[in-house]
């Protein structure tokens, strides 16, 4: 990084919140799409949201390239730094600056993680119903930047849908709001607050985020279903669609997941080629009679057991084999690629039944976990490092599965984004002149190109990546070894 | 019109579907914003999308200023032309080209009528959503432009909460798409829909959408609560959305907006000093239980009588009065202006007391009629035109209201947009650098600024309007005679 710049960040931070020592950069190198990482030129570590403005408005006017960065936990590298740019840490502006029960808003600072806005407002009944699996640890900016979902966005959508204003920086060093603190304030003009969201930080940087708070349900209905075919699981789901219910989630399973989540957690999941969760959620008399109208939908689409959780207990337990199926399908091989792709819900049967048959034409295992509610597949690939060839085979039948989610009018990511992992995808789903015009609005704002450098885009200015130990097919983006 | 753009748009048209002559011009003169006019240069009739390509591609290259238009219907003149500048008449696109009642979308040209939609899907047992008070005429094009509500938006969202997906020409000529014909299909990126979904016609012209159908709700409940008091009625929807109760409809008539209504239909309504009118709506059981919760909030919020549709004659006749209000209150009034804004739901009461005081302050009637569960007021301020002073004193009654607004948290448009009538209240809401951003994000598409130019943005390039017999204050273009 060169000197004058660094120079000039003394301007604005002590000493010790500019790291440029490699001891100190080793964190921030990677995120997690593990198989990437970078050095840095330097990271700060501001304190409050003066010094972020000051920060870019630097690197504006110096053309450095710069990613902020939450908790890093983006599986797309979305949070990669680019090589000798600069990080802008933002862990430490974690505070919850005002929580209105009444009004049912909190407004945040963008390094706050996510599960802590709920625990905040637990106390009041309330929510914040986002819940990506990484809520522990994940930070509100980056939800932010790549629209965050979760299992239980189903029914009330995902980040965009629970923001109701910003004030941001943006990658010229303007300062702006977008938005208001009430849903009745927004909709003038152009939706910019929806333009932000999602946008992987190509826009600039949230300051402050003002998120809708929502009455945690009064009552939940669990069920799980078990089928002796992946299709007619499928086939489950579009009927509860097709019946006008909106669970607040709905996941499937298949056997190779289910026997993951069994010999990680001992489940107590029956013994089944595909297993169906809805969980119904809201007022009581509300869910209890849609939870009657599910019940005979379960019981027509043919499961051959349905059980439903009798107690907070059972329904935890069901919950805690879906969520440690993802990793623990490392226990059944020793490397697997997990993709991220999305189908409409009426086309899950004709997914499944490909990736099928791509399984027996590559000779390679793959378990299916996914958002059966919006389409959003999780296939994880096995295969073993070790067998010359296994990682390449891995990675076309990621690819085909990519392919097949865009033949059948889906998309190449649900939730995890395309930011470094992806780029090269985006002609799939994209014209030219669609490319084209989300680069002429991202250079409306960012003439130099400085933020976030190196994402989303093919072809635009790679970040000349630190590839140490990769398989050569890797370095092309498009997978991960998580 | 300069000759040589005219003859180059001979290459796209028969002279039949170009209008010059002033007889043939005078439709096109003017919009539902009536105090406004200005004489277009030409009006030109497209047959289907290859011609509005073409036509745009041509304004690009030339310069030449166009607008989009429907059937005309906007309150705040986003459809009147630029003097000399071109229309493009959308109305003969209306053609539904796909309804897919499984998937559950339509896919239609920008000039159908909004309730055609919902009467081709009749049959499915489904329904297009967003119904503002024009549907039966306004079109689909123009409900995109300023992102169209209506009284039963309040459950499902407006316009932007139905478009699934759009083919748009931008104003630079460029054709693009984006979303897809699924929920599940949108989300990479920055959101592109949201940011055409109410730009007022800056970003270019829609060419074919994607909408989603809904299925037709089973049940309706509808109560018409009478109250001695207008901060009671507006309590009571306070006490309504604190329940986590969520009406299809909920909207309040004062004592003058109810006296028209009698005038106008013999509703047959109680006399009080403010009606509240809730309507449920959705699967049978789940109404009647909210039904039951409703009826508590109702007897709790102190009204003095409440009434129950009890049959659909009822229930219409119900709406009936509170839809005719609006136009029935020139019965009681000679002149009148409709004034669009919005307050948080919280703030409601505070909103109506202020309100009242101003009545007071400027020796004005104002009747409110709204919909209260989005907080969007319609203050209808009475005024009789021949009295010297008096337009001028209604004029400075609805700048405080929008003033009022904005100090609330609230916003100067609801629904009715900004167009010409309330560009130069924008920096009352928006700072310098939002303006500057809107601004950025139109120019890279639209470098000429032809796309609608002279809306939305104050100090803006102004359309040189032809106004014939108005009032000078009303060329300031913050009220309308509506």
């Amino acid at each position: 990084m060169n000197h004058p710049f660094l120079q000039a960040l003394e301007n604005i931070y002590p000493a010790e919140r500019i790291l440029t020592r490699d001891a100190q950069l080793l964190p921030y190198e990677s995120d997690a799409l593990t198989a990437f990482n970078t050095k840095p030129g330097a990271v700060v570590i501001p304190l409050d949201e003066a010094e972020i403005i000051a920060t870019v408005r630097l690197c504006h006017e110096m053309a450095v390239p710069f990613v902020a960065r939450g908790s890093g936990t983006s599986l797309s590298g979305g949070s990669l730094p680019i090589a000798d740019g600069l990080v802008i840490g933002l862990n430490r502006l974690n505070r919850i600056k005002r929580l209105d029960p009444q009004q049912r808003i909190a407004v945040v600072e963008p390094g706050v993680v996510n599960l802590h806005i709920s625990e905040a407002a637990q106390p009041y009944g309330l929510y914040y119903a986002p819940d990506p699996s990484s809520q522990s640890i994940c930070t509100i900016g980056g939800n932010i930047a790549f629209n965050s979902g979760g299992a239980h966005c189903l029914k009330y959508g995902m980040t965009s849908n629970h923001v109701l204003g910003m004030k941001v920086v943006l990658a010229d060093g303007a300062v702006t709001q977008f938005g208001s603190e009430s849903l009745e304030g927004v909709g003038i003009g152009p939706d910019v607050i929806g333009l932000f969201i999602g946008s992987e930080g190509l826009f600039g940087i949230a300051l402050e985020i003002t998120v809708r708070l929502m009455p945690q349900p009064e009552r939940y209905r669990t069920v799980l279903a078990a089928y002796d075919d992946l299709g007619r699981a499928g086939d489950a789901v579009s009927m509860v669609v097709a019946s006008g219910l909106l669970p607040g989630a709905m996941e499937i399973m298949d056997r190779l997941a289910i026997k993951a989540a069994e010999a990680a957690v001992n489940a107590g999941y029956p013994d089944a080629e595909a297993l169906l969760i809805v969980e119904l959620e809201g007022e009581a008399p509300q869910v209890e009679a849609e939870f009657e109208q599910l019940n005979a939908i379960i019981e027509e689409s043919g499961a051959f057991e349905a059980r439903v959780a009798q107690s907070e207990d059972e329904r935890m337990r069901i919950w805690k084999g879906r969520k440690s199926a993802f990793s623990a399908v490392g226990r059944l091989s020793p490397d697997y690629i997990v993709q991220d792709g999305v189908v409409p819900r009426s086309r899950l049967g004709e997914a499944l039944l490909e990736i099928n048959a791509l399984k027996g034409k590559y000779g390679l295992d793959v378990a299916n976990v996914f958002h059966a509610g919006d389409g959003n597949l999780h296939p994880l690939i096995l295969y073993d490092g070790r067998e010359p060839g296994a990682l390449h085979k891995a990675e076309q039948l990621a690819g085909e599965i990519l392919a097949l989610c865009v033949s059948l009018g889906g998309s190449i990511t649900g939730e995890h984004g395309i930011g470094m992992e992806k780029r090269d995808y985006m002609p799939a789903m994209f014209s030219e002149e669609e490319l084209d015009l989300m680069q002429a609005l991202r250079r409306a704002i960012d003439p130099k190109e400085i933020a976030n450098r190196g994402k989303m885009f093919p072809g635009s200015e790679a970040p000349a990546l630190t590839l140490q130990g990769m398989h050569p097919l890797e370095r092309q983006g498009v997978i991960s070894r998580e």
